[in-house]
């Protein structure tokens, strides 16, 4: 770690640091997987530590990479883990896609459909930006690829000629005949977007291959990159600032990552980043000297800040 | 180009050059796909020229990346399309890849068995040199991952113990559970190979996702390379040279691809390289100044080194 880069401020345990740590933010951007929970299990504490969060007037806001979930299944699955909650307060990376893709893209016919790789997540959220998309979850996508997709992809007769863009998320039903699909539409020109690049994907306290995986192959044959729409990247704060008129300033990251979470909160200027030890990231990451991001406090795990409760 | 690097001879329309050329070489080292043939589609004048190269006494070697084929079956292709040809004179990256494992990597027990990510071509070359493994083309690996999955992959229960070893080649069933698999031996410590790591597979004159595209959401997830054992990598021209006692001054690598036949040839220090037009590399591509490879001759296509015969 640089010189000029002071250490992160350990909490834990630390009941007026964390107090004050509290007292700094008015809003808390809060990732999920790693921090909330880890797959179905939530992580003790997690319920009251936000509980306390909001009886001290702060906001809360669920900011995730997962775009396998609208927001509305999202608000299911807080619901059914006993966290209350509320879809105004979820912000995933399907949300943040179809923000972009209907305010900032703004695809002109002919060439307005989307190419979706991923799961109905995605599909909801376009949905309720009135984008239209082929792919997905249609069954007529999950199946063997066949000699006549060979010749009906690469001749072109077989494509959409409406597709004027590609959107890869995480995708459990993954296959050959899809990425085929994407390849042939981003080597015609349509325009790459990923809802994240995560390298991983936490579940059943383990790691699996995460969203970045799924486009991976394609960046591999077209040389191309996708815009990123997930945290880090800053199109991401941008949608979040734009929908809760949040000062920066007043405002906390919370992740267990440091390449997303982490550079996310640093990168959009936020007043602060706290680093959770629940996931991905380890201590040694951020003490390394080519650390890509260096949190300003971190606790062990999100209920260490529910200790400030004592003084209250 | 840098002006100490000879600009590649052409040799298409010059019968004294083509001539001279042939006769520069015992043996031809020929890429299959690009150069042969596209797909199931047989370049015209191929099965003469190769006639020719034979009559004046020429060796001809079948070398290619492609792992969804064994020698068998490739030479069930070759005859298919009225090429003539023999076992011995095909060599695929499944059969290099198969050679790698049991006579230089030599897997002990208890950790000896492969996981693979492929078709039947890798499956059959590793049962020919005695290489238990498992996945593949088994059906238990072509479904839907689960919750129970995810579970039993993440603790470990799900896991063949056996294995030391992840040979990942072009798999038109690849899915999320081959996948995840493969992630979490590589977690626990396989050596990870490729059969090859080609970022296209070329197919009904159109570009398909190649077997660099199947290895590469394991690199994101790891951060971990294969070793390659397709072209460019020379463990492939060292077992070529094993098997066929070629002298490499007097042996010429033909390809349509600058980064893997091309580069090939060069690394291995053979006598020439003559790179073909009627696949994936362009001219343009080895006279940018920064070209992966420059061949020292090419044609338009393979046929037209049949011109010679006109001077017989």
């Amino acid at each position: 770690m640089g010189s000029s880069m002071p250490s992160p401020k350990y909490l834990t345990g630390d009941v007026s640091a964390i107090n004050e740590f509290i007292d700094r933010f008015d809003v808390f951007l809060l990732d999920c997987d790693g921090v909330i929970w880890s797959g179905d299990h939530v992580f003790e504490g997690v319920v009251e530590t936000l509980e306390l969060l909001r009886s001290r007037g702060k906001k809360t806001v669920f900011v995730t990479n997962n775009s396998t979930k609208s927001r509305q299944e999202y608000l299911k699955k807080f619901t059914g883990l006993g966290i209350p909650s509320n879809v105004e307060e979820i912000f995933g990376s399907a949300y943040s896609s179809s923000i972009y893709i209907s305010r900032i893209l703004k695809l002109a016919p002919p060439k307005n459909k989307v190419f979706v790789i991923g799961e109905a997540g995605i599909e909801h959220e376009l949905k309720s930006e009135g984008i239209s998309f082929i792919g997905g979850t249609d069954p007529a996508y999950r199946r063997d690829i066949t000699p006549e997709d060979f010749k009906g992809l690469a001749d072109g007769s077989l494509l959409d000629p409406e597709v004027g863009c590609v959107l890869a998320g995480l995708d459990f039903h993954i296959n050959y005949l899809k990425l085929s699909h994407a390849l042939q539409y981003l080597r015609r020109g349509a325009v790459f977007l990923a809802t994240n690049v995560d390298s991983t994907f936490p579940m059943s306290h383990g790691f699996f291959p995460g969203a970045g995986g799924i486009s991976m192959p394609l960046v591999y044959s077209t040389g191309q990159k996708p815009v990123a729409l997930g945290k880090p990247s800053q199109a991401m704060m941008d949608a979040v600032e734009g929908k809760f008129q949040l000062d920066r300033e007043r405002t906390c990251m919370v992740g267990d990552r440091l390449d997303t979470d982490i550079k996310f909160g640093i990168d959009g200027k936020l007043g602060g980043t706290l680093a959770v030890l629940t996931g991905v990231s380890k201590k040694e990451q951020w003490e390394a000297t080519d650390a890509v991001a260096v949190p300003a406090y971190y606790v062990d795990k999100l209920s260490d800040l529910y200790a400030a409760a004592a003084r209250q």
